[in-house]
C-alpha cells in the first residue's frame, strides 16, 4: 500500500466537523477503496478550547491557518473557513504554491479567484477540488468537468439556494407571506441571522458563476452576472403562478445566445409538472443541456455539514488516487490558459416568456389600453386574466394578469413603462421570467 | 503535450458510430481538456462496407475484434458489440490481460463477468470502465464510485430501461392498453422485434445487479435478482393507481436488510407527486440513499446512440487523464479481494406496503371475508374500495381495491392465497408492490 495521505484542516465549523468524524470513524473503509490510508495530521481553527465532540490528539494545532498551509507536513489542505478573502484565500495560496493539493467547499473564493487558483495549481501539478463549492453533496462539478467531456453545453440551470427554494415552497404549500416564511427559515436554522446574502440571490449568483465556466469553457465573471432576489415575490404571485400552472423558483440559469453567454438570477416560473417544479424545501437541483448526452438532472442536499462533507470526501479520495508528481486533471475543466474571455449576451436581449401582474384602477378602458401596449411593443399574449377582486373588497385595484409568449426583455421593458405612463396603475407592476423546461 | 491516446473500437452500430463521430469532430476540444490526443487507430465490426456515414481512412480494420485486442497498437479498446459472452468477453478478456485500459456499454457482460473483469483490470493495473453499462448517459457509476465515497449507502433505486418506462406512460397518459403501446414502442424504435428481454425485466435486472455491486461492495449476483416484468399490467391498473395518488413504474430496487440485500425488479406505486413519478417516457433516473450525503437523484437519457456515445467519452476522458504505469482505480469501487459474497435477503421477508386489485362476484359477504383474511394474516389496511361496475354492466365481477400499510410479503402471499380458496374470485388477483419515496 502507498504511504498515507495527510490531511490538514483549516475550518472546524459544522462541514469541518462532520468531515473528521467520517474520515476518523470509516478508516478502513476509505483505505480499501483509495488504495492508502487517509489521516487528518494539522487542524486550525479560530478557537482551540471549544468542545467540537471529536478528539484532536495526536494532531498538530495550528492558530493561524496560513502557517498551517506553509508549514504542516501535510498532501492535502481542507479549507472549509470560508469567505473570498483572507485568511481563506492566503490559506489557499500558499498550499497550493508549496505544492500541496486543495479540497475546499468554498464557493465565494472560486467565484472571485478561481481562475487565479486554478493556474497556481497547474503550475505546480496538484489538484484544486472544489465539489462541494456547488449545490453542497450534488456532483455537479464533477458531472461537467469528468462526465461531459466532449459535450457542448447550451444550458445549466438550477436550484442553488437551499433558503430561498425553502421559503419558496413554504410559501406555496401553507398560504404564508415571505417574511413569516424566511423568519421561521432562521428558527429551523436555515436562513442566517442576516440573509441578504441568499434572499437577494447573491449565494446563487457565486455558484452559477462557477458553473458557467466549467460549462462553457470561460473565465469565471460573477460581477457580470444578473441577480434578481426573492424579497419582492409575494404570495398573491404564488397563487397566481399556481393558477396558471406554474411554480415560482429562484433559478440560476446559464445559457449561450448568439450575442454571448447569458448568466442570471431570478424568480422564475417553471412548469408545474416538470421536474424541477418538483423540489421542494432545502434541496438542490441543476439541470445541464448538453449537444450529445441530452438533458441531466442531478438533485440532492444542496447544504447542512454531513452533504458538504461527503462532497468533500469524495474529492479527497479523488486525490488519493491520484499519482504525485504528474500533471493533474485541470481544475476548471480545461488549462486556465485555455479558458476564453467570458462574453456577456445582453439582459435586454433575453428571450423567453414573460408573467406580468399589474393591479389597476377598475376603469373602462384599461384592459384595451393594456393590450394595446403590448401590440405596440409586438408582444402576443398567451392569456390575459383580470382577477375576481377579494370577496370583501367592494373597490379599489384589480389585478390583471398577463402571461406573453416568446418575446425580449427589452420589449417587455418598454411595454411595462407604456403602461406606468398612462396613470391606471397602482403600485409597481411584478415582471416575472418563465425559463423554457422539459420533462 | 504527453503521447497521443491510440483508441480500438470493436463494435460500430449506433453507439460507436456516434462515438466515431464525437472523437473525430471535436479533435482539438478533446486534446485541450485532456492534455493530450484522442486518436482512433483501429476498428473491428461485422461488416466491413456497410456505410456509416463515417470515413475509416487510415485506420487498421479487424475482421476479428479479439484480433484487433490481441494486436493492435491501442491504448484503450472501446467494446460496443453487446452481448454477455464472446467475442466481447474474448475480447474484453485479451485487452485486459494485454494491459490495455477497457471502456465498454455492455452491461450483460459486467452483470455477468464484471468481477472477473475487474481482478484481470486490477493485476494488471488498467481501468476498466463502463458508465454507459447503466442508465446510458447518467453518470451514475462514477457518483457509486468515486462522489459517494466513505458512505454507507442503505438503497439505490430507479428507473433503468426506457422500454417499460415508454410504454407505462403512454398507457397511463393516453389510456391506451399495454399491446398497443408496446406496438408503438416498436414503430418508434424503442422496443426490439423481440421486446422480452426489456418487458419482462431482465435488462433492469442487469444494471441494478452492477449498481447493487458498487453501492453495497458485494459481488455481482444478477441470478439472485427477484423478477417481475411489466407485461401483466393493464390499463385498469394505472387507473386504479392514478385515483389512489400513485403512478406505476418498473423500478430495480436494492436495498439493505437486517437479513440480507433485497435485489428486486418489477412493477412499483410510486406517489404521484414523487420527483420519480415525474420520469416520463425513456429517459432513466436513480436515486440513491447514503449515510453522509443524504439522497441524491439523478435523471436523463437512459439509451440512445448519443447519450452513450457521451457517457462512453467520459470514460475515456478519464482514462486519457490516468497515468499508465501506476495502480489504478478498482472498476468496482474497491479491490475485487475486499468485494463482500452477496448475501441475498428472502423476497418472503421483504417489507412494504401493497396494492392488491381482486375481481370479485358480486355476493354477500365478500367484504368481510377479504377484511377477515387480511386481519388473520395480521395486514392493516389503508383503504379498501369496491369499484363501481362500469355503466355498461348490469351484472358480473365487481372490482375491489386494497391499499395495505407496511406489512410483508409472505402475509400478503397467505393472505391471498386465503382469499383464493374461498371461491369468490374471478380471475388472478393483482399484487403490486408500493414503494416508499422522498421528496
Amino acid at each position: 500500500m502507498t504511504d498515507a495521505l495527510r490531511i490538514g484542516i483549516a475550518g472546524l465549523g459544522t462541514v469541518g466537523a462532520a468531515l473528521f468524524r467520517a474520515i476518523t470513524t470509516r478508516h478502513s473503509l476509505l483505505a480499501d477503496i483509495c488504495g492508502r490510508d487517509i489521516r487528518i495530521v494539522a487542524i486550525s481553527a479560530r478557537d482551540r478550547g471549544r468542545d467540537r465532540g471529536i478528539d484532536l490528539s495526536g494532531m498538530t494545532w495550528f492558530d493561524d491557518p496560513v502557517a498551517l498551509a506553509r508549514t504542516a507536513d501535510i498532501d492535502v489542505l481542507v479549507e472549509l473557513m470560508g469567505g473570498e478573502g483572507d485568511p481563506a484565500l492566503a490559506t489557499v495560496t500558499a498550499a497550493l504554491e508549496r505544492g500541496v493539493h486543495v479540497a475546499t467547499a468554498n464557493k465565494a473564493l472560486l467565484a472571485r479567484h478561481g481562475v487565479a487558483l486554478a493556474r497556481i495549481a497547474e503550475d505546480k501539478g496538484v489538484l484544486l477540488n472544489f465539489e462541494a463549492a456547488v449545490a453542497g453533496g450534488i456532483p455537479v462539478i464533477k458531472a461537467l468537468r469528468e462526465s461531459l467531456t466532449g459535450n457542448s453545453i447550451n444550458r445549466v440551470y438550477g436550484i442553488l439556494n437551499g433558503t430561498c427554494n425553502y421559503i419558496l415552497t413554504r410559501m406555496q404549500r401553507e398560504n404564508l407571506g415571505f417574511a413569516e416564511c424566511l423568519a421561521e427559515a432562521q428558527r429551523l436554522g436555515y436562513a442566517e441571522s442576516d440573509p441578504a446574502f441568499d434572499i437577494e440571490g447573491n449565494d446563487t449568483a457565486h455558484k452559477l458563476a462557477i458553473l458557467t465556466s466549467l460549462a462553457f469553457g470561460t473565465e469565471i465573471a460573477v460581477d457580470e452576472v444578473y441577480i434578481e432576489g426573492i424579497t419582492n415575490i409575494s404570495i398573491d404571485d404564488i397563487r397566481a403562478a399556481d393558477e396558471l400552472g406554474y411554480r415560482i423558483k429562484l433559478l440560476g440559469v446559464a445559457n449561450r445566445t448568439a450575442t454571448g453567454i447569458e448568466q442570471r438570477v431570478h424568480p422564475t416560473m417553471v412548469p408545474r409538472d416538470s421536474m424541477i417544479a418538483q423540489v421542494d424545501g432545502v434541496t438542490n437541483a441543476v439541470t445541464i443541456e448538453a449537444d450529445i448526452l441530452g438533458e441531466l438532472m442531478l438533485s440532492g442536499p444542496g447544504a447542512g455539514g454531513d452533504a458538504t462533507a461527503s462532497a468533500v470526501l469524495g474529492d479527497i479520495a479523488d486525490i488519493a488516487k491520484s499519482r504525485p508528481g504528474h500533471q493533474q486533471a485541470p481544475a476548471l475543466g480545461r488549462p486556465a490558459s485555455k479558458l476564453e474571455p467570458y462574453r456577456r449576451a445582453r439582459m435586454q436581449s433575453h428571450e423567453g416568456g414573460y408573467f406580468i401582474s399589474l393591479k389597476v384602477a377598475d376603469r373602462a378602458g384599461v384592459f384595451a389600453s393594456i393590450a394595446t401596449q403590448m401590440a405596440n411593443n409586438s408582444i402576443s399574449l398567451e392569456s390575459i386574466v383580470q382577477r375576481a377582486r377579494p370577496a370583501n373588497a367592494v373597490s379599489g385595484p384589480q389585478t390583471v394578469i398577463l402571461v406573453t409568449h416568446a418575446t425580449t426583455e427589452s420589449s417587455v421593458r418598454a411595454a411595462v413603462d407604456a403602461i406606468k405612463r398612462e396613470g391606471y396603475l397602482s403600485g409597481e407592476p411584478q415582471v416575472i421570467r418563465i425559463e423554457r423546461t422539459r420533462g
